[in-house]
């Protein structure tokens, strides 16, 4: 079970659209130059989160994403979401009812044990991405990219974006 | 993201072998039977099964699976890492590392914020998962299934045990 490297894409593009200025927007060509990243693709990428509401877009010559709310009011599950949906990791499908001691229309009362251990553990995932703001993120990588870098990686953006 | 409907007939089977009687063993013929399961598939995830080491395999006419350890002695985890494997299910390609910003040979130290949050959700996961042992499981199923069901389940296993 892996994650498709969209959710890559889509978290490090989010960042980089929390630092373009106020009313501003930045290309997918500029998105995937920044990260080095076929531009077709990307641009699927960025579709489920236009989709999601989480970034807003516009067409043109200086097209392109910006994020549509405050990174604080984003979470690092609503963007994973965005591109990977909200299905469970897991499907019971009740293989339960084929045993053949039960009587014939013997109805369970709620889903198998089975299903709710796993989805348990589907939901201490969800919570730990919900617990995780954009904001904070960017703050945590802020924090881990040296000073000079992330000055002039915010003036490639705020050169780039238009 | 969706795990492998193996996971799902992995632990429905491990739980009913943890109900046949001591040094014997259930095929793989009863146990999809039991389950309403394709056998040829289903022999792929006890295969899985044994080669993790959780249950025993014999051949022959009355060959077939039983558990290798206690059932206490088994997380959900163990179960769910024998049919998915133990590989992290976010995937880092480093993308940081095509910035047009950065002077050329700059090393990160260390993995990158988006990775980390992302992997810390993945162990809230299998944290979940290895909180649950198998005869935890089994206990909550003996609660969920009316007593003349797990009764007569509990027999027709012992039956079909050989």
């Amino acid at each position: 079970m892996v994650l498709r490297s969209h959710v890559e894409w889509a978290l490090h593009c989010c960042a980089i659209l929390s630092g373009i200025p106020e009313g501003r927007y930045l290309s997918t060509k500029a998105l995937a130059e920044f990260h080095g990243l076929p531009k077709e693709y990307l641009s699927k990428a960025l579709q489920a989160l236009s989709h999601a509401g989480i970034v807003d877009t516009t067409l043109g010559p200086s097209g392109g994403y910006r994020l549509a709310k405050l990174p604080s009011d984003i979470t690092v599950l609503d963007i994973v979401e965005a591109v990977e949906g909200k299905a469970r990791t897991f499907e019971c499908t009740n293989i339960r009812a084929a045993n053949p001691c039960r009587p014939s229309g013997f109805c369970d009362s709620g889903p198998c044990a089975v299903a709710r251990i796993m989805w348990a553990a589907d939901e201490a995932w969800r919570s730990s991405l919900r617990n995780v703001r954009l904001s904070e993120l960017v703050a945590t990588v802020a924090e881990d990219v040296p000073a000079g870098i992330w000055k002039s990686t915010g003036e490639w953006i705020a050169r780039r974006a238009g």
